[in-house]
């Protein structure tokens, strides 16, 4: 059981792909190395090109337990394995999870944009209306169809339980702090773009809501730009339920 | 009056020097062209290659106050102007200044190190005792001479006023708070160098503060990484005294 931090600036995301610099790939290789052993990982949340994380979680199974110390020199300075334990008995870092937490950052003023801060941060060209996205934000919260923020893939229910979706503003920094199950492809930038749409007054709070019994993914949803996202956290249940909670999570989402 | 931040990663620090990409060019060269006009800026720190800004200022004399968002359009994502106002008369960005405000960013866990934040934030190998640091930061708080600290120059004066110089812990996260009058070249990361030699045990709380009165710089006070480093800040007087202050700095830094 691995917790993972890492600059997606320079990674084609998370999952391993022919010829790229993934995540995955990186962090497997290092380990392979480091350990003398072939290390496959099982990841919580497997995040696009450019996505960031702090919180992200990953299993493989292994017949030592690694050197933190050890493993930080061998990786490159955009990654950073900040723990590793063993991880209770039924455990798996995809399907025993309960929840995921993700952040998403904006400056709506683009001279005030803290260039230390640009690889994780998107500048806005335009004043974000942060009540107005709260509204709207309000309007998605709980258990809902959100095809009309998915990518759809076939076969695959895109049924999430949304708990929390709001943004605060601290200066020019606009966040959102976006909390749910279990996220589609692509649904957390597809939820900033609609709001972000709210925010710059083309759209009314009511719209993002509305798309919910759309049935269809709306052309007029813009996908917010990768790099403001970071996976900041991944929730687990007390070890006696991590196996009952991996068996309902695969029969829902591989069989409906 | 120009209000500036950037990440120093990839200059060669803030002054002019041929061939090389520095902040001062990059802005001078952008506002030159924004405003078709020969520019040439008077800052108020000149901050070492890799140190970053957040609140550096400078001042110039143009014909126009140049459009924030044009500027932020023309220049690199690196480097911000944040502000930009008329500056009141008699004020000097170098010689107007009262107190020059920097922040010291150490992780001393290798592998709890954000990946996001390893741009302003050196990874130190050994764990720092911050109580330590901070018993013998207060000995060197005060009107000193700080020539052990300081790269001499021929005839200037090494007298500083170092009103603030205290440590923090968030977790893993150490940072100093460093403010001065003034500080000479390479200051800030002398006194965190010799610090750090406290932090980790391998000098007594007492041995920075007994440097002052050594008259020279010690071979073994190792001057600490530019990355960790930020000019936070700068204070000026009210504005009637601009002037009067402008003249004694210009009296105690160029005839002592």
């Amino acid at each position: 059981m691995l917790g993972i931090a890492y600059d997606g600036t320079d990674f084609s995301g998370w999952a391993r792909q022919p010829g790229r610099r993934t995540v995955c790939g990186v962090i497997e290789d290092t380990l392979s190395m480091v350990l003398r052993h072939d290390v496959r990982l099982t990841v919580a949340g497997r995040t696009d090109a450019g996505v960031h994380a702090s919180g992200q979680v990953a299993h493989t199974d292994v017949p030592a337990v690694p050197d933190l110390n050890r493993l930080a020199r061998a990786l490159p300075s955009d990654v950073r394995v900040h723990s590793i334990s063993v991880a209770p008995p039924g455990f798996d870092a995809r399907f025993s999870a309960v929840r995921r937490h993700y952040r998403y950052r904006l400056c709506d003023r683009q001279w005030s944009a803290d260039p230390l801060r640009r690889n994780d941060t998107v500048t806005w060209p335009r004043l974000l209306d942060v009540p107005a996205m709260n509204e709207a934000s309000a309007r998605l919260v709980g258990l809902n169809d959100f095809v009309a923020f998915c990518r759809r893939r076939e076969g695959a229910t895109t049924i999430r339980d949304l708990q929390r979706l709001s943004w605060t503003r601290d200066g020019d920094v606009v966040t959102a702090h976006v909390s749910a199950d279990a996220f589609c492809h692509s649904m957390v930038r597809s939820l900033v773009g609609a709001l972000l749409a709210v925010g710059e007054g083309r759209k009314a709070a009511e719209w993002p809501g509305s798309l919910l019994t759309a049935g269809t993914r709306p052309s007029t949803i813009t996908v917010a730009p990768a790099h403001g996202l970071t996976l900041t956290g991944v929730d687990y249940p007390p070890p006696d339920q991590l196996a009952a909670r991996a068996e309902q999570t695969r029969n829902i989402r591989e069989h409906l």
